[in-house]
């Protein structure tokens, strides 16, 4: 299992899930605000002065996790969904995930991961 | 060390707090509200609709990251106080971490994972 | 590549930002306000009673992912700015990363991790 986060901007956002909610099996997502911004001279006009006087972007940050068989097509749908070619299109990170645990049923995935126990 | 990341309904996060300060060596937890849903039609009444046209849950992620051998109670411990058996129940994800810095002191665990330096 | 995640008090995140935006090569960063608190007892006066009466911190994590060279400087540089040798003063986590990928140029660090097509 791996985790995908993709850290983009706000208003692609509806392209992105509507992108991975077409994909079959889609196991899910989880979205967050954020604020920061990237390694570059961002030179668009998104930029917000925070109350401490920092200078960042707001961001949304994008959650998946997923079988390590779907990870190349979340990145290829999420970047597809959100690429403009200008500086601030954001990130794609992907992780380790040791299991998931589905609290409903108790499975784990991989079943060898967890033992989650009877609730 | 390991990262536990309950993705859970908001109204059982007290439950899951107190059951999981109950367990002797708990290291601490961090809470933050998401936006989401998982793969199957949640059928509750639980949905939104984002200023985007977004159909999500709003959902409670709460982090735990503790000594490997905690990781099986703290998982039985969210699941118990969360299972209902419904859809909508959310999902544990359990991942690994190279280590922890206590920045008060300096301490990593495990000992020899990172030198955080003299502040 | 790691992810170096800390969680600390919101007083100090422009003394974080502005120590790691000095460092050459200094990735980016992303801020998110979280509730938590650590497993000590922290007799500080910053606690809240959310609605759902659970006492927490108000908490600031700060995330950035960087080159693996990088993480020990990064983790220096968050300590020294937030140490106040005070119960409550956080910690910082470092996480493994399979792979970012650029969404810009398609590049991904490093660059055998992933393949993130053409968009």
């Amino acid at each position: 299992m791996k985790k995908v986060e993709a850290y983009i901007q706000h208003q692609y956002l509806p392209r992105v899930i509507n992108s991975l909610e077409e994909m079959p099996g889609f196991p899910g997502f989880s979205v967050l605000e954020v604020l920061g911004h990237g390694c570059g001279p961002e030179t668009d006009d998104g930029y917000i002065q925070t109350e401490q006087n920092l200078t960042v972007h707001r961001r949304t940050l994008v959650q998946v996790v997923a079988e390590e068989a779907l990870v190349g097509e979340i990145v290829r749908r999420i970047r597809a969904a959100v690429h403009t070619g200008n500086v601030g299109d954001g990130i794609i990170v992907v992780s380790p995930v040791d299991g998931v645990i589905r609290i409903r049923t108790g499975e784990s995935f991989p079943s060898s991961a967890l033992n989650a126990g009877t609730p």
